[in-house]
């Protein structure tokens, strides 16, 4: 087997780091870039590092240019006393995407998992109790995914917070555009609790 | 729709120019690298930045560590006077894999494409026929992909040297493995020419 030099070897080890890149994709990328410019190179690899000086929103936790999120900024929505809690930034913006929530957001940062070692301290949970009670929040959303250690997460959460505010969570059924013959038991069965007058 | 910091929104665009990649992908990635370390951010765009560093083997055009690569400085090879002419250093590589060449090889670079505007000087085409005069090359296989372009490239190669050098090139037909009945027209009509007395 010819002997790669190590600048090739190093740069197809990096990129496996990567999701869903294994070493021949890795491979396959690098033998492409052997083709780029060194500037080329420098803007990849320069926005990649970069990347370290991503900011987050103090407030809501989502990746932000300044102090507040623009969502968190947003004076329209930041006034409402509706609070909803993800997971993280990607679910954010696919509720952001359907342009059904206005208020504003809490980014937990992942769910209780005393196996992973994750605790509530390794959560956003102690921020989220101050901002509520500071901002006065009336009604929190959990949109927390449907797993054992969400549903976890969202009972702890419910211990956690003062009687008089409405705890609700997302709802759960088939999705639209699914098809019962496709889906699994449990969302069946979900589907059939969450069943509401017609 | 929520606005993204620059910093995420460049390293995206960035990724996207690697193969393979759309911008659904690169978010994914981006979206992974935003819980990365600032050291592993700096390992990866690093390593893909130090990729303009790489060297090419004088002899044959291939990545190298230094001004040969490991087959052109083996002298058990590169004193044979069989050289194998490639388009690209992955089809090289491809070849080395099967273990069965043991001379020296050649990379092109390309095949001649007038359209894309790749002319004899655009390839490493002089530099081989310097190249087999110094070393005093008796066989040269064309190790050039089947296409009206990789054909062009042979027979122009083949005006170019002198006759008394034998030139040959790979053989086309049915892969092993394969099956004639999902086979395109054009391979099993090769692989008809190309029969052999068994």
């Amino acid at each position: 087997m010819i002997q790669l030099p190590e600048v090739i070897k190093n740069a197809v080890e990096a990129l496996t780091h990567l999701p869903g890149v294994g070493e021949k994709t890795a491979f396959r990328m690098v033998m492409n870039m052997t083709h780029w410019k060194a500037n080329e190179l420098e803007a990849v690899g320069g926005a990649l590092i970069n990347l370290r000086h991503l900011e987050t929103c103090s407030d809501c936790g989502m990746f932000s240019d300044g102090n507040l999120c623009s969502i968190c900024s947003d004076d329209s929505r930041s006034r409402l006393e509706t609070l909803c809690v993800v997971e993280n930034a990607s679910d954010l913006m696919a509720i952001e995407k359907s342009g059904h929530f206005r208020g504003v957001y809490h980014i937990l940062g992942g769910v209780l998992n005393p196996l992973l070692g994750v605790g509530p301290d390794e959560l956003r949970m102690d921020d989220l109790k101050d901002r509520i009670e500071q901002k006065e929040i009336k009604e929190v959303i959990l949109a927390i995914n449907p797993s054992v250690e969400g549903d976890a997460t969202c009972s702890y959460f419910k211990t956690l917070l003062p009687e008089k505010i409405k705890v609700e969570r997302i709802g759960f059924g088939v999705p639209i555009g699914g098809s019962l013959e496709y889906l699994d038991p449990m969302t069946i069965t979900k589907a059939l609790e969450n069943r509401k007058k017609f």
